[in-house]
């Protein structure tokens, strides 16, 4: 491996990220890449917690709705997000989840411009983000994107004015150029919504800058924000005011508290709020925001792309004995955090990794898919991962019974 | 007062509930009456939280889905939710808000049953019920019922195929009669969607021996599940597998791990799933399950309707001296487990009350609320709470400049 042990040390010891990691709980066994779908917990979460339950909940009782600040959370939490996506500090609500974020999102942009009223989105996007573009816009108004290489000509049809695309996609890991893309897609007359699920917290993002119009994402994969945390929409302040979502609740409202008989949106990215949220979990997300507060996302990425490049070239090396390759792109500039592996046995070999405390996860039918969060990895963990993976397939440690049971969930 | 303190301490003594306080920290100076808004902490949220957190998150991470039971929350809830509503195990689903709740269900039902496409609803409905409805099925489609009394005139109209109805108002607690009502709706040929927000943790619910179709509501209430606990939705299970809802992410699919390409809904309640719930809070709210698991719902009522007995002849007598009423019904038959009083000054009547830790809620323009749970108050606090009342009325007390200065928030 070009890579070695002693020069992933160097890169450590160099590495201008190297204190973010002591803000996180890491295992000590084995290396956890599976941040992709839940990052490790944020040490200040714990204390965070307690206090809301003890303090603001057991003793402020309902006046914390305004004392604690928790009726703001969506708008507090959402300024700090807003430094990560690269946005204006009010553009962003973290509330709901990706599904619901996307349906209110294609709703009010089907509803505002309705002269065009096909979405295109891609075949191979997140199962989900598939099943609320249809559930939203109707299947006969879904417009499918089989390859990136399509784009062009799927955005020639005049009757698309909605595209739906995964900023990194969550198999392959390939990820589109959003400044060249969002371009492209507004010359041809149409806008666009990114799910940004698999780049948030590993990527140096610029909404504001790439002109985006809008986006979702998820906040519980590298944020660290916790199980089931709340996700995030973007919406750019050129075009929120004239948006109006289905999902009507009295958050959403221009003056939540007025009891109004007619619902009224509120002027700016509240109006995507909907009904009231899981404190709790916003709160420990808190946590987890103040924790990369200070993150250079541009050193955070080129971190990342070095993580991938080590264990990529690592299964490189590993090719030569084995059949095993990188499922999606290598090229830096045209991937994600993540890299899929296509390998035979996958699922086994994801079990023997896991064994030793290295955690991946397993995707149908073969490949093994691990994350690489620059936050807390350190250069050598990709080395070591690699050199697990490696030894799981020479040993043909895989191949222990204990490793075929199969489990439903994880 | 009918209620002298050595009655109400006498009533405590044979209070079969009264080991029930014990689970919930009450604060120890005045008497919180804002259950109806925020339940108080249940005494064993804090240890599960940080076992949530600091164990099954910090250590278990990823594998918790699984281990720690994470994916099935919304199932496993929903049983316990289902003790306290008299409904089957499985035809509960703990997840989202009432009003996410309430659009699934309205488009459900009016997809499935398009030839009565009108949507009843009372015009004194919770506002954020009143916007989901208009926004699900469309302002034409939506019919107002003014008051109780119209409800046989409205069913009249055979373009109405659902109505929504709040079980208890949360203004005036008017309470609807469910299996009365229930069965008129059915009769006159239309299906029901009861809001149970203000009922649920105070009265003994029968969902399934009323013959509901379609239940929602909240947990953050009576139920003390926590600040902006997720909330509940029941559907009959002789219906739930004809209604499939817009709102259709990974969690409601019939196969969530297959990622399969095209949405096919799961087959019992879970189809009401939409995206990942937020764990912690849902922690906080198991805890607040176990805390009433063994509750008689039959006695909480009988208790609660003794509770709000006593406050209201409190407030009989101090209406000789002062302009105060009680603004709904009087007659437990007919009413809920919260007291609105119309008072002048209800805001610094209210504020002067806090200030003495007595927490109730100001209702424009002139009302003040107190929730009465019968979980842990005990009678000799609704004494205390009219008593108080009086006094702050009495003495003029909230005349004090300093609680004529207004809040936003709560």
């Amino acid at each position: 491996m070009p890579f070695d042990r002693d020069a992933c040390r160097r890169l450590d010891d160099e590495d201008p990220l190297r204190d973010v990691r002591a803000r996180f709980v890491v295992p000590e066994r084995g290396v956890y890449l599976a941040s992709n779908s839940l990052g490790p917990l944020p040490a200040a979460a714990p204390a965070r917690l307690a206090a809301a339950a003890t303090g603001a909940w057991g003793e402020g009782l309902v006046r914390s709705w305004g004392a604690a600040g928790w009726f703001e959370l969506p708008r507090t939490l959402g300024a700090k997000m807003a430094r990560v996506l690269g946005a204006a500090a009010t553009a962003v609500a973290v509330t709901d989840t990706i599904s619901l974020n996307l349906f209110k999102l294609v709703s009010a942009m089907r509803a505002r411009w309705p002269e065009r009223p096909r979405v295109l989105v891609e075949t191979g996007a997140f199962p989900s983000d598939r099943y609320v573009v249809h559930a939203a816009a109707g299947a006969r108004n879904v417009a499918d994107l089989r390859a990136p290489e399509d784009l062009d000509d799927a955005l020639a049809d005049a009757r698309v004015g909605l595209v739906v695309l995964g900023h990194v996609d969550y198999a392959s890991a390939f990820r589109w150029d959003v400044a060249a893309v969002t371009r492209k897609i507004h010359a041809a007359g149409a806008r666009v919504i990114w799910d940004l699920a698999h780049s948030t917290g590993v990527m140096d993002l610029e909404l504001a800058a790439w002109g985006v119009d809008a986006a979702v994402g998820c906040t519980y994969k590298y944020l660290s924000g916790g199980p089931g945390a709340p996700g995030f929409v973007y919406v750019s302040p050129a075009i929120v005011g004239e948006l109006t979502q289905p999902l009507a609740g009295w958050w959403g409202h221009a003056e939540p508290f007025a009891m109004a008989g007619d619902y009224e949106p509120a002027p700016g990215i509240s109006r995507f709020l909907c009904g009231t949220q899981p404190v709790l979990s916003m709160v420990a997300l808190d946590a987890a925001l103040d924790a990369v507060a200070d993150v250079d996302w541009g050193e955070a990425r080129r971190k990342s792309e070095r993580l991938c490049a080590i264990f990529i070239d690592g299964i490189a090396e590993l090719s030569k004995r084995h059949a095993i390759s990188v499922a999606g792109p290598t090229d830096p500039a045209r991937r994600g955090s993540h890299v899929s592996v296509q390998v035979d046995a996958a699922y086994e070999v994801v079990q023997a990794l896991i064994a030793r405390g290295t955690v991946g996860d397993f995707r149908p039918p073969h490949f093994a898919r691990f994350g690489f969060s620059p936050l807390f990895l350190r250069h050598e963990d990709a080395w070591r991962a690699a050199h697990e993976l490696a030894d799981v397939l020479d040993t043909g440690a895989w191949r222990d019974p204990r490793f075929a049971v199969r489990r439903t969930v994880t």
